[in-house]
């Protein structure tokens, strides 16, 4: 069975060294975030991720939710008992507005709890997570009675959210959608249609569910333009906001997964369930993208953490398994075989996941700071930089850190052997798991595609423009540091890369957009790489200052050289697969396939 | 549901108009193969696959096999009538020698048609194909008695075979191994012990298994030098052919897999089960070796058939799924969107598996030739090169195949967005089944090893030496031809970076072994797409001396222009990190991991 511990020494080097979250104690929330009160949280929250979350992990997999004749959903044995667990400690409200009832920490903090909680049972913090995006959305559109309708509620866990978007036929696509929403007259809509691949659409953990769904009020414009976001409660609210008679909206059916089987994917049905607009009319997409952009960080988030607890568990077993010698000599003498850590290609892949895990979460917090910042700072041009830098790093990082996640995922189970086919041991139920952030919350391939698209083009190319400065900055700021010489070279070379890539595109892409789509994948990971250069240089910076402090900082180097030797090496592959273009790509006729 | 058309015009591609098999019609075997025969066989094999073993696939999958209180075990609905049909058709002894009723056909046609029935359904074609591996160890080295008790029934399909060598404590490192055999004294054996990971070990589709187990004699050597083989067949043969008691081999459980499920993964127990010595005392793991070359390349024939059918499977959804529309324009305005091919990120998925697979395909199936060529050809000097190659070739294809394998699965996955991540859609159990190719037969850390560790060295490297030499002499032989020049130029820079990570290796090594270790799956990976340019390049070859006789060839020279500009530049960063060693890979003390 597989085991959890979070690894918060790691985290807390990200936020109090690299990112040196002190510095930002004159905003709002960072006023009340000291060290002792960081430590107590990710204490407390490694203890309910560890005891309480990670235990229902396997059991939670083989159960699966079970959908009842009368479309009732229940979660596995446990998770109700967890989730008041989660609940009950005041977890949901970490980082929402005191005036809802939350408790102001700034969102990095929150995305780091959520570290934790994905990487214990992903399938669990799912729950939790689509709760959290559903308000925050309702906290950005909503007008001031929706919020206090719905937020304190939300915000305590004591009523659950989602987002329906897919539909049978669309997906990606939202402008094909079907389901309508029909005026009742009292400011009210009636909705109907079907929904699909809701991710927690229903269960037994909320006394309310809080469906955020997307339809076209009749007679509203064809494609994206016609597009509305509504608040569809599973229980109407009486006006003393008690719960009322059921709504139109029910469970039709499971999804049969290959893996997160603990979170229940439904088929919604809307069968005229009383819907009440948010935001404005035909402006849903918008209003939808709130909930997205944020979901897209946490599902990011979910690709890191299976990393991290799948390297756990690989680590443990090459510790443990005796399986041959050294090709040195035998490590152990007086034991039948050495563990197999000794061997080179099982450090292969467990130095390629470590050295990943901790570069991608301090590129993660980093980019999760700027959310703070760009709520919290006082400051314009901080405002505006730090929204540059969300919109940019939010679709790289959704891809990496899913796509690498699996991967490392499916390395860590390979160090397991035959074990890690087995079931029982719990390795591949972390790759399935895993599977599914490479897909939803937007494909890995339109993520690639927003990134070149749109956000490469966004106002002149402000944001790549303002990172590569900051990246020129660091290197020039730091000249003639020799230890960290290494690192600011290769932080040279990718951004470097990076760059020509760009320019590459802007020289090509305007005469066939083809070529940005050709490209868009090996760009994103070209510049996935690149950030993760940048935030293992700022890593090795701290680590030279305290490497008298202990093996931790001394061990951080050599996973940072690690990653230089044998991560980056790829960016040049990158670059040329950009610079390949689309003719080749394109040339066969689609009935050659 | 997933469908699957055997690939017969690239398998016929290659091995008439690439490979040019007619031209061994001197050698046993060949001198019967027709183009008529071999389009019949295609044919007929096809339609096994598609119509009979393919409709099996997913609800074998789901079903599972069943083990009963007894011990037996039961294979899912409709697998014991496939069987039937597989043994009646005579696929089991196509390549099997005449003498003890096989047709006698080389092994090339034999590899080819294991493509179709493990495209088709891998966990069905494992029965088989494990049973063949048993024939052919009985048949290279057990007596002649032996011989005539097994192999006839054993090649008719009417008996089983295993291999049985894991036990829980020992997988890699079999010096391990506890299992004992106690002379009778009538040249008999009691084995008793337990295995563990036995593909097929117990079911229903045959009267008898016959399974090959590793154990050692009482007082033999401790390691590897006293590892002895044994034939155990479930039924004891009488006297007279016909079948006797059970003998004391029982399945203990069935393991609960990620994937392969309708092939029966079991704990075997011995019970002073009666064995007879296959081949010499104490030699029984060079016996296995036969056994385990042979999966390997079956093994890595799954990874590349599993790639073929989900190619299959994500390139029909591509065609057919509308969503979206074309970055250069509407390309069916006439309807709500465009089907998702047009997208150059879904092409890139579909082409980067399209090029591997067809790569891969020559590659195979001219290495299996070599396997002919070792067994049949006159010419001494033909023969040593043959096994030279054979050597080298099977650890690289084991490993590259079924991780890349496994790694177009998933993308052929993420064409289906969401729909690819349910299970009634089908593709996720391709990613499942797929998986396990990676693990075992040698893991693939293991191919790694034994490249770098043993075939590389062995006699003073003739074998790499051989293979570079012929690369240098067809990019001699065809120096000036125009059409040909970027796929002689591609292949040139593979061998040339081949080369340099060779003569790395060669100079570091012997210093520090982790050095080899280090860099054994780089290398590996390498190597491989030195392979793989050697085989585009000969396809090519071919493709542009055909172009005018109709598409099919054009398309050739497409799909290997997309690999030597899509897949080929990653050789690069495998030299890079090749060359960086193991230093810092193998700085961390265990205790940090």
């Amino acid at each position: 069975m597989t085991q959890y511990a979070a690894p918060t020494s790691d985290m807390k080097f990200v936020l109090n060294d690299v990112l040196q979250i002190s510095k930002y104690s004159n905003l709002p929330g960072f006023s009340e975030l000291s060290e002792d009160l960081l430590e107590a949280i990710f204490e407390e929250g490694g203890k309910l991720a560890a005891n309480v979350l990670h235990p229902l992990n396997h059991s939670g997999d083989k159960e699966g939710c079970t959908r009842h004749e009368d479309g009732s959903v229940t979660t596995p044995t446990g998770m109700k008992d967890a989730y008041n667990e989660y609940r009950e400690g005041g977890w949901q409200g970490l980082s929402f507005d005191p005036e809802y009832g939350g408790q102001g920490l700034p969102h990095v903090i929150g995305l780091a709890v959520s570290e934790m909680m994905s990487a214990a049972n992903m399938a669990f913090a799912m729950y939790p997570g689509l709760s959290r995006g559903a308000a925050n959305t309702i906290y950005a559109h909503g007008d001031e009675d929706q919020k206090r309708t719905y937020l304190p509620k939300m915000i305590a866990g004591d009523w659950g959210g989602t987002m329906n978007l897919t539909e049978p036929h669309c997906g990606t696509d939202l402008g094909l959608l079907k389901s309508k929403a029909v005026p009742v007259g009292d400011g009210s809509y009636k909705i109907s249609g079907q929904k699909i691949f809701i991710s927690s659409g229903e269960h037994d953990l909320t006394d309310n569910i809080i469906h955020l769904v997307i339809a076209r009020i009749e007679g509203a414009p064809e494609g994206t333009k016609g597009i509305s976001l509504f608040i569809v409660p599973k229980f109407l609210i009486n006006e003393d906001g008690s719960l009322g008679e059921r709504n139109g909206v029910s469970c039709g059916a499971l999804e049969e997964k290959m893996g997160i089987h603990a979170n229940s994917t439904c088929v919604m049905n809307y069968d005229e369930a009383t819907g009440y607009l948010l935001g404005e009319e035909n402006k849903g997409l918008r209003a939808m993208f709130t909930m997205m952009n944020e979901a897209r960080l946490g599902v990011a988030m979910q690709g890191m953490a299976i990393s991290e607890v799948s390297y756990q568990n690989g680590a443990a077993y090459a510790k443990d398994r005796l399986q041959g010698r050294a090709l040195t000599g035998p490590a152990e003498p007086d034991k039948p075989a050495d563990p197999i850590i000794v061997h080179p290609d099982v450090r292969r892949m467990l130095m390629d996941q470590r050295a990943f895990t901790e570069g991608a979460r301090a590129w993660i917090y980093w980019t999760a700071l700027y959310g703070d910042l760009h709520d919290k700072s006082p400051d314009d041009e901080t405002r505006q930089k730090a929204d540059d830098y969300m919109g940019l790093m939010t679709p790289i990082l959704k891809s990496y850190l899913t796509e690498k996640g699996y991967w490392h995922a499916t390395n860590a189970q390979q160090v397991l052997g035959g074990h890690g086919y087995i079931q029982e041991w719990g390795m591949e139920q972390f790759v399935r798991d895993a599977r599914i952030a490479l897909i939803y919350e937007g494909a890995n391939g339109i993520q690639a595609l927003d990134l070149v698209g749109r956000k490469l083009m966004k106002d002149g190319g402000r944001a790549w423009q303002t990172f590569f400065a900051e990246i020129d900055d660091f290197i020039a700021d730091n000249d003639g540091e020799a230890e960290l010489a290494p690192f600011l070279e290769g932080l040279k070379t990718a951004k470097a890369r990076a760059l020509e890539a760009t320019q590459w595109l802007g020289a090509n892409a305007m005469q066939n957009f083809n070529h940005a789509g050709a490209g868009s994948m090996d760009y994103l990971n070209l510049f996935a790489l690149t950030c993760l250069s940048y935030a293992w240089a700022m890593s090795a910076k701290t680590a030279i200052q305290k490497k008298d402090e202990g093996a931790f900082y001394a061990n951080k180097l050599i996973t940072g050289k690690y990653f230089l030797e044998r991560i980056l090496p790829d960016s040049a592959a990158h670059l040329e697969k950009v610079k390949a273009g689309a003719d080749t790509m394109m040339a066969l006729e689609a009935d050659a396939f």
